[in-house]
């Protein structure tokens, strides 16, 4: 099902997207107050059952369903020697990923996530972004496509992630080009790269913005002249979901990236989503920042592939069973404040 | 099996505690090293892997068998109106517990771990400590056996919880009496106590520290004139597990609390023990830096039970799936950087 059919179909679907259910939320705060706990001691908790609520358009959200998509695309950027990894190895990990082997099955495993892998022309890497866009306005619709159609329409909760050697650099292109500021402002290490490559990387990125933000007049346009495969997949997938009413839980830099242009144009746009996790991707903080987000989790990780979400699924689903499996003072016969 | 004999056995253990295995926390993270990720890329969820390699002696941890403990006590400072809730809530409580209704239950269903409640002679409340010490030492010591005894013995992980109305007040004065300053200093409002409440809580704390501050000359003698049963008994449980080597998720500011005049006179005492969270008690974060622990999450949560360390087992399972199960390189044939 192509879903974003051409730029202007694309563009509306960005200004016509459901809002969360407020009779469901109301509902939701309303029982929280009868359970057998001091008001509002949960904490965040409450807020995120109060979040599912309003997507899910019930008091008593579930999310017994979780999915987790991982997109992996190639960059021609790679040439610029922005990477402490060669691009073979995007390949090679989704091998792993389908036998099993890398940390996001060992966290979907435990976290109960469903997993699946979509690789997005793996052996047609995008353009080199320093001299050209990295897709042209066909391929990148073509990958928010194959994002909207991996969502299912029955999952309860969301969450993408990425593999693409080199993919944190058209990530901080994104964000530069969205928010402001140059390479020094929105580059880290990604995967590990030493002072030299992180020199590299940073002179790729202001290259890369000197040669389209003129031409960055539109969401679309900025994501398919910066982005990559994967991030247009990813961006794909968050729209979709935000269509069928999915809450989604944001994984980390490139994932935030992914959305930056679209959030920025259409404020609101991005508020099915939680944010997992902060990394330890330098730029992400600040860009969690200029989203409007504060992360549920900050543990220090900079892996991707959706890690950090998968990290999240647990206290999710804690704040979904005490919502919905706790006594209310009545029931229990407990004496309130 | 009484674990502390008396005074003197108490603080015999306390200066005989077994360390973690440096050869398995090594091997752990060698074995880190060759998994399909770049170095040091799954953050602390890596340190976590190698602090329990450390525990249980093995290069591949294990957290099937998490056990919880709520331990539940009344304190005779609710006579002074220090909470939000009256004193009948601990026993109705421990009733909910029982019957699976609470939030403890929910949350301890939704991270696999296994719950067994303890209330400790309810209808007997610990001395006023305005005018009073809380407990005898015989009565101390019982409580510290109490909470040693309900530690079983092949746990993989521990947490303790705690229920008792007003005992926010008695481990605001252990915090004062072990680490200096006064109830403004470490006094928060606990479950939810208005302002006239809060000004009578901060005098009662001021009143116990003027009354038994000089006595305090060691850690039983602070944690029997100023803590309570149920803070003794997990104070209690904390030790016994570091003589087993059982690792330990440190809940909120009361499990904090226990075992602070401990901490504080033997350093190194709590390396077992990683912070679960930090709560929205206002002390809690002063009270970690002090201690020297960093906490896993920061969700706003201050409700007790052991909730937040429920919330950070699913953390602690995560860290040791990936550490267990992901490829190496060599197995993946994914080229490393």
């Amino acid at each position: 099902m192509t879903v974003f059919s051409d730029r202007p179909a694309f563009l509306a679907t960005l200004s016509d997207v459901p809002a969360p259910c407020p009779t469901s939320i109301a509902e939701a705060r309303a029982r929280q107050a009868e359970l057998t706990k001091p008001a509002g001691s949960l904490g965040r908790l409450e807020d995120i059952a109060a979040f599912m609520a309003g997507w899910q358009r019930t008091a008593r959200p579930k999310a017994d369903r979780v999915q987790a998509v991982v997109f992996a695309g190639n960059h021609g950027v790679t040439a610029r020697g922005v990477s402490a990894f060669p691009p073979e190895v995007t390949a090679q990990m989704v091998a792993n990923f389908r036998a099993g082997g890398a940390a996001i099955n060992a966290l979907c495993r435990a976290s109960g996530a469903d997993l699946t892998v979509v690789p997005l022309d793996l052996d047609r890497p995008t353009g080199d972004i320093t001299i050209e866009p990295a897709m042209t306005e066909e391929a990148c619709l073509a990958a928010l496509n194959a994002g909207a159609e991996a969502v299912g329409g029955d999952s309860q909760l969301l969450f993408v992630g990425e593999m693409g050697i080199g993919n944190t650099t058209p990530a901080a292109a994104l964000c530069a080009a969205t928010f402001g500021g140059d390479a020094a402002l929105w580059c880290g290490h990604g995967t590990g790269i030493d002072d030299r490559g992180f020199a590299r990387k940073r002179e790729a990125v202001d290259q890369a913005l000197a040669l389209h933000r003129p031409f960055c007049s539109d969401p679309l346009e900025t994501l398919r002249r910066l982005g990559g495969r994967e991030i247009a997949a990813m961006a794909g997938a968050i729209l979709a979901a935000r269509r069928l009413r999915i809450p989604v839980l944001l994984d980390g830099f490139i994932a935030c990236a992914s959305i930056a242009p679209l959030s920025a144009a259409y404020p609101g746009l991005t508020d099915h989503c939680l944010a997992a996790h902060c990394s330890a991707e330098a730029a992400h903080a600040r860009l969690l920042d200029a989203l409007g987000l504060e992360p549920l989790l900050r543990l220090g990780l900079r892996l991707g592939e959706g890690t950090g979400a998968a990290l999240a699924v647990p206290i999710v689903k804690a704040a979904l069973a005490a919502h919905d499996e706790m006594a209310t003072f009545a029931e229990a016969a407990v004496a309130t404040a």
